[in-house]
């Protein structure tokens, strides 16, 4: 069930098939290398997350440059990045029931693995399971700092389910996951900065809180693409988890820094390429790529290339409004199309086409595409 | 690269993993016996369209039933149909690119295999291909009836191309492809019927053009599962190409029929499985499935056997407010959610766990998940 590559090595761009998932290989590496200069000697480590990309050849390079370690979302996300090589991994994300349970221990064996935990009765479960296989597994608290999502309440909530997992036999407190997700789409600079000042003093809160009970935390984990300078540069956060940064995508590009202009600290490097297949009246072309190439929870993809924009989408078709009429034929011309959000769209591809001067200089293996247990 | 399966037969429906699609074989097969009944004897054949489910397994389950053949959108989910035993697949869809034609070629040694078209530069390209194979291709024209997205205009565009067609030496021409794909979720039953009755006019229109120059049309083809019933009674249409009738998503269910209530030929037959894995507060819980486990162009998924809505989904959460705040945990209890647009959340999944009676009696492979290409 794993379909074919689009695309072979040596490949011209303009050769490669439609739909694939393309990579600029000189814009990837200058994002890749952005923020892991922002944190070396910081002393703040870099642990990207892996949700975004799925990719054991990026988790590699993440970790070349410097990260020490990566984060995943699922148990089974984990497990293939694992069984690629990645011997530090983070699920930063709560995790229920014995099967799920149980695949996570089982890792402790062969790599360090954490989980995070919001729930008293989750964290007997998790206890459960690393006694059934005989490990030690390291457990954050997770505490709501803003999202309103995940979490317990920061302080006297996040104190108490730290000592319940510092209690168990087979687990040990690691720390805290203060992750706001929110915050990172926020579009105004003051707007994100305010709402990480916020997620900042809860999660600095929570950790005297920590000490005062005798608990030290080894992680206090956060930061996105959207908001990542503020948690390395709080003195509070010292596990930084962006992972769009390496791609960009249309809605993070909808950033914007301080004095209002669009954000620009990273490239596109990602793209959905794609061929015109229908252009049946001068200003309406269709692309072959639709709501199976490219996730639109976030907005439609931007179009490059041509003069254009894609209007609506449906599972094999891309609609253009061409703003240039055309009287000759487009079909057949291909065209990059910016995803609007990244991490969705990288999951429906089993390959990544990786691009250099115009020529394909690697294909690489979506590893974790579909890890959904 | 292809997931475990979520599931193994005989297991309890409580005890499959998650996020998994789950399929109520009752429901599923009472969907496929209505559509396969309602043109049984009406001498309009049956050519349901694969797009929806992806799955070998089910493509032979409605041929089983009277279809004489499949729909296919891609030309590698044709190639992954006649690698399971499909003999006889329209792509019901524009192919530009000899990577995809040249494919495509190959296929007709092999199955019963045409292709739309609506440009006559493209008509040259697959007869090329064609020729390169050494066969003789099926071309249907495509003409927009009312869509406003690819096809050549009704009548005498319509008929001119199918005169180019018909020059070819390695082509043949097939019939026409006159699907309306807007009108399928136009809610109110009489905007369907006056959508379709203006596609009737203008395909019969165009039969008349060709039938003048002496062209016959084999096919007829287009309806689905919104207005499948207009064009099976036309007079006019002799191939019918429903999709998501065999599950019935979200938005389908929000047409009304006659009379002004819900539609309900069709009972819901596909879900996501989910687990709850936080619920910080009384009224909010969290499951396991996101933007990865079910698409959300058409809407956020419906809950079932819980009173709660789901109201936003990031990449591997989707936010549940309960209507009845509870006080005890339900992190580890599972539900199900109706996807609110059934292909793309197929195209997922590697698995599709077929349940009766609360036990899984098949795991079926989704073999054309990701077929991009």
């Amino acid at each position: 069930m794993t379909m074919r590559p689009p695309a072979t090595v040596g490949m011209k761009l303009a050769e490669v098939d439609t739909p694939a998932l393309i990579l600029d290989l000189d814009a990837f590496e200058a994002n890749l290398a952005r923020v892991a200069q922002a944190v070396a000697g910081t002393g703040v480590r870099l642990r990207p997350h892996a949700k975004s990309h799925k990719c054991a050849e990026i988790a590699k390079r993440q970790m070349a440059l410097g990260a020490i370690g990566i984060c995943c979302q699922k148990v089974s996300e984990a497990e293939a990045m694992v069984d690629a090589g990645i011997d530090n991994v983070l699920v930063s994300n709560e995790i229920a029931g014995r099967q799920k349970l149980d695949r996570l221990a089982a890792l402790r064996h062969r790599a360090w693995v954490a989980v995070c935990a919001d729930n008293a009765g989750n964290v007997d479960e998790i206890d459960a399971a690393a006694a059934r296989a005989g490990v030690i597994l390291p457990v954050l608290v997770e505490i709501d700092v803003g999202a309103g999502r995940c979490g317990v309440q920061p302080g006297e909530a996040a104190v108490a389910l730290a000592r319940h997992i510092a209690s168990k036999a087979n687990l040990s407190f690691a720390g805290l996951q203060s992750y706001q997700g929110r915050a990172q789409h926020l579009r105004g600079h003051e707007e994100r900065r305010a709402a990480i000042d916020t997620a900042i003093a809860l999660t600095r809160k929570t950790i005297e809180g920590l000490a005062a009970a005798g608990l030290s935390c080894d992680i206090v984990g956060g930061g996105g693409t959207g908001t990542y300078g503020f948690e390395a540069a709080s003195g509070v956060y010292n596990e930084i988890q962006v992972g769009s940064y390496i791609f960009m995508d249309a809605d993070y590009a909808r950033n914007l820094k301080l004095g209002g202009a669009p954000v620009d600290e990273f490239a596109h490097s990602l793209f959905v390429y794609a061929t015109v297949m229908s252009h049946p009246a001068p200003e309406r072309a269709y692309v072959d790529a639709g709501l199976k190439a490219y996730s639109v929870d976030s907005g439609l993809p931007l179009v490059c290339d041509i003069a254009a924009t894609l209007d609506r989408a449906s599972d094999e078709h891309g609609n253009l409004t061409l703003l240039e009429p055309a009287n000759h034929s487009l079909v057949g011309d291909k065209i990059r199309l910016i995803p609007g959000h990244c991490d969705p769209t990288v999951n429906l591809y089993d390959w990544i086409v990786c691009i250099r001067a115009g020529t394909v200089e690697a294909v690489w293996q979506v590893t974790a595409r579909g890890a959904l247990l």
